[in-house]
């Protein structure tokens, strides 16, 4: 049987039920383990998805959080990569089979079982029970699957680079962006705002698209070289056929061939939100300039480190808003309607001190 | 004005008129231009819709065909590629912008302006008057936009090549079909079989789908290594992420997220077919394996004499089934009900002995 320990945490216990303080069980670490002190959590929209069942049957209790950020507090006898006090990330997943030929690509989230997800997945330590992630005091991970973070960064800004900053720069990398190159970004929200900051790092001359005029100032802020009103014919019109690629981080439904028009030839539009229907795609908006409607999800281990390298050298983190663990419920609230400049992160003391 | 003479030809007057005989006029052949005297002509689904302006409106009359095989009968002062008596083809289109990036590119089909289509495209020679295909006794065409028929193929076999063949051979290129790729096709018709038949010869492991078990036999003979009853779903099951690429030729409803389904990790799914309502593309059929749903258009003047030389190379043509151009109202009937095996082909002596 797997020794264990009790820590708190903050989670549910069915779809309706509002988070509260859990008491949880980890692992002791393994030879190949680091327990993390977690410091800060970052409040991902798939947090509210996953607790609320609402992307297929949860397993309860749920205990979300996959954007951590802590302080290493032992580490197993077999750990050569970390050292008790490193300061350390923790993304959207903790394990993965190592085995196929994706995870042996360096694309961990492709694994062809399934990567093990940092909370609701099975935990194989524990059977019959899901993985828990980081609304809890700490966290135990194998080395294989922990990141460093640079130490140029303020830490709590640094949570949501775990996985909205992956999940924009992994298809931002991957569709080659950089100088030469223009790129739209839809949706100025918790991924667009990353995205407009990495795309704008990486060299690309950026466009922001979003519905809101009240947007335009904050998205040049953020470093868009220009701004489009998306509900305004005129202004979508000019962008006919010009950019090279567009990283769509919209979740509500929205017309895909208008911003398929936007494309030049041989240009991709990879999705990063998940909206809940499924999309009409027009075949003459791809047929007409071999163009392509992908997807992308987070990063591989490998890519997720060069991510925080590159954030760090380009002091690049996310623009947050603290929370207490305690209010995690009416930040969810605030979340559904859009109203967070633009990623709650949980100061983990709350928990600790509670 | 233009200098020209008159020619007999096939075409209607409206959507709901019938092909007939029609006297229409061609330019003289200027300096770059070639004349070709008319030997076959393919029939393609385009041919139909645009014939009954399906696709938007059609100028009349019109005289559809764009898979052209002929002999030079003459040719202009500057030409410099062709001699009289060569056997030439000419495809969808026969003039582009020839300045923009993508007709530099040799992406004609891609021409930011447009490229001029052999039929129904406005005719700069004669404002005012669409452009005139294949079904006709002769074409004039420049040079620059007329292809090379390698010796050794069948004429009549070989004049679907110019839009089934190069309309399937550029994605196959594109996306780099080749040895050790699986490569699927779906639906087997004047679009499909060529695929089979170009995917196999690219070297690649080739899927034929197909929603009838008595095109088993044909696919086979087509050189499709396994073929699956699309509407089986054990069959389909067992191809789930095991594909590299997935050329899709089916112009009716389908279900796009079964295929994509079926597509390894950064896989793609390029549409040929066009059906005529949007297709709905869930994200999570996209994002979890960084997959593409694309489209691609015939190809470009340069990678249609490559197609022609592979074909050549490789003894590749159509499966056909000629007709005289009296037929051609029948013929279009049975091509709605999909009853041809694979490509109708008008022998065009029988315009000319009319």
């Amino acid at each position: 049987m797997t020794e264990s320990f009790e820590i708190k945490a903050f989670g549910n216990e069915a779809a309706e039920a509002d988070l509260e303080q859990l008491t949880i069980k980890r692992r002791k670490a393994t030879p190949h383990d680091v327990e993390i002190d977690i410091l800060f959590c970052g409040v991902c929209h798939s947090d509210l998805h996953t607790a609320r069942s609402e992307w297929g049957p949860t397993m309860y209790p749920c205990v979300p959080g996959h954007e951590i950020v802590g302080k290493i507090k032992s580490v197993g006898d077999h750990v050569s990569k970390f050292k008790v006090g490193d300061i350390v990330g923790v993304g959207c997943m903790v394990d993965s089979c190592r085995e196929c030929e994706y995870c042996k690509d360096h694309l961990e989230q492709y694994c062809e079982p399934g990567m093990t997800g940092t909370y609701n997945s099975p935990d194989s330590y524990f059977p019959g029970s899901p993985t828990f992630g980081g609304y809890s005091e700490t966290v135990v991970v194998d080395e294989n699957y922990v990141l460093r973070i640079p130490e140029n960064l303020d830490l709590a800004a640094t949570a949501p680079l775990l996985c909205a900053g992956i999940t924009t720069y992994s298809p931002l990398h991957h569709w080659q962006v950089g100088p030469g190159k223009k790129v739209g970004v839809v949706g100025i929200g918790g991924l667009g705002h990353m995205a407009i900051k990495i795309a704008k790092a990486m060299g690309a001359h950026v466009v922001a698209f979003t519905t809101s005029e009240s947007k335009f100032e904050e998205a040049k802020r953020l470093g868009a070289d220009e701004v489009v009103l998306s509900k305004d014919k005129e202004q979508m019109a000019a962008f006919k056929g010009k950019l090279h690629f567009i990283l769509d981080a919209v979740s509500a439904e929205h017309d895909i061939n208008t911003y398929l028009g936007l494309l030049r030839v041989d240009g991709s539009l990879a999705l990063v939100g998940a909206p809940e229907h499924p999309l009409p795609v027009a075949a003459f908006s791809l047929i007409g300039g071999r163009k392509s409607f992908a997807g992308s999800a987070i990063g591989g281990i490998k890519e997720t480190q060069e991510m925080l390298d590159f954030c760090g050298e380009k002091n690049i983190t996310a623009d947050i808003e603290m929370i207490d663990i305690q209010n995690i419920n009416e930040a969810y609230e605030r979340l559904l309607k859009g109203d967070v400049k633009y990623r709650f992160v949980i100061d983990m003391t709350s928990l600790k001190n509670s």
